[in-house]
């Protein structure tokens, strides 16, 4: 298949010489001309603007956006619908809140636009060797496109969710998952440094990687950690996040449903953030208040 | 090797098999006289009694013990101390907590006896074709009995953890990990369930299980959880628990170890296990005091 690329970050360009393996065209486009012209290099057409990435595509023309969520996308969607015909197709793979998904869905169905939210899953090594897909939209048009997710996605590795927004209503979710299974797995390591035991934790992660109960990705990605850092003295505790696990909160606060681990693993990033917290002082001063419990000094 | 095994539970059962396809000799004893039997038949020795196994192994022995832990164990050790001698060999595969097996391992060495405590994971199928092992113990002895964990692990799937209460330390925090993974795939399948769209969810976790960051056994055992009953209709969500969060989170405690997420998730299993909460009622009540707001009645 033909499509029309715009953003080549990590992900972007991993998946460009993916889908060009599996001998998809690529028209990419890109705000760094740079990228684009190393993307040219690895076999892919160049286009200089929006408009001729759009006048090189075939019809129904297929745009991929890999670009961050928000403005963004916002952005060059409004940008994309008026060059863009009916039956054309947009493929969101970003990380966009599904709600934004689904209005996008609906501004360009009135124009006969097709939209598919995506959520993409795997990290860069994915995105080049084997990535995983959520996929939502029209289902009938969906099997026009499907044969690229099958091509650049591991064996097995993409679903069709649904109606559009499923697709990152279900990756806003995995994201959530992932914070809490992070959360244990840092949180269990910690017990074991603080253990009276001297373990290997590359050893030991190593172990867990290998017929384990906890054995995954995530657990093959501590033992490389400790691998190359034994003890993970060039790293700060700080664990940011980008924006998926409060999504997955916000979303389980919206719904009803309790999910306090996820919230609480969420919490403790914030509380990472914080070299020192008000909170702790405040409790400081109540105890120190009611039973004249000795304070540290700021 | 030659190996005494005491204990042919689901665990002992597999696992003797195991060791009896790579060549191990196993002198079975078990209360159930039926499953000494049935593992005759495979090809193992029986014994009428403990004496009788340790009679037939050959010095240095080896015996191998797959019981609860607690008084079962202690109850073994105290059988067997009398009739081992100097340079024997006890390999405690159950599940104890660390600090038995550290006094086990004490008592035992006084004697001249090793001790080694053998966490064990994988679940049936692990024991049967492959487990996961976490052992502690004397690492000199430990390479005189290291081909009986190669031979029944998975590739890769065992680690010497170092001194004796290690092995059943660092299987007690696997759990506690383990907790904490399955809280957050829960929640997460929870938000799926309750949300505006109508996933497929043993399709979901089939995409989870490949390429994704969340990947691994646990997603793969969901995906077969949904595959066997699409909504899991079968099932009350009533989780139990058998003891190692409980110490994990304990031992997090007496370390002064922050694991709220390993902790809250323990906490949510003793939530579902009540259908209403006392808890709940304090709540309501409080509510309804200060505020008039209406109450459920019982």
């Amino acid at each position: 298949m033909k499509i029309g690329l715009i953003g080549l970050g990590k992900m972007g360009y991993n998946l460009a010489l993916n889908m060009m393996e599996h001998k998809h065209q690529i028209v990419a486009y890109d705000l760094d001309k740079n990228a684009v012209a190393r993307l040219q290099n690895e076999g892919a057409e160049a286009a200089g603007s929006i408009s001729e990435m759009v006048q090189k595509l075939d019809t129904p023309r297929i745009v991929w956006l890999m670009v961050p969520h928000g403005k963004p996308v916002e952005n060059l969607i409004d940008q994309l619908m008026p060059m863009l015909s009916k039956g054309d197709i947009i493929i969101e793979a970003g990380n966009s809140h599904y709600k934004e998904s689904i209005a996008h869905a609906e501004r360009l169905e009135s124009q006969g636009i097709h939209f598919f939210d995506v959520g993409t899953s795997g990290g860069m090594e994915g995105a080049r060797h084997g990535a995983c897909y959520m996929i939502g939209g029209d289902p009938e048009v969906f099997k026009t496109i499907e044969p690229v997710f099958r091509d650049t996605a591991v064996n097995k590795g993409y679903v069709y969710t649904g109606r559009a927004g499923s697709g990152h209503f279900a990756k806003m979710v995995h994201n959530g998952v992932e914070y809490g299974m992070m959360a244990s797995i840092g949180e269990g390591f910690d017990i074991l440094e603080r253990s009276p035991f001297d373990f290997d934790f590359a050893e030991i992660a190593r172990c867990w990687s290998n017929g384990s109960v906890i054995r995954g990705w995530l657990m093959e990605l501590t033992e490389s950690a400790f691998r190359a850092d034994p003890r993970l003295k060039q790293i700060k505790g700080v664990m940011h996040s980008s924006g998926e696990g409060k999504w997955t909160v916000d979303e389980a606060l919206d719904l009803g449903v309790p999910a306090p681990v996820i919230a609480l693993s969420l919490m403790m990033r914030y509380r990472s953030e914080e070299d020192d917290t008000f909170n702790g002082k405040v409790v400081a001063a109540l105890r120190n208040q009611f039973g004249g419990h000795a304070v540290d000094k700021a």
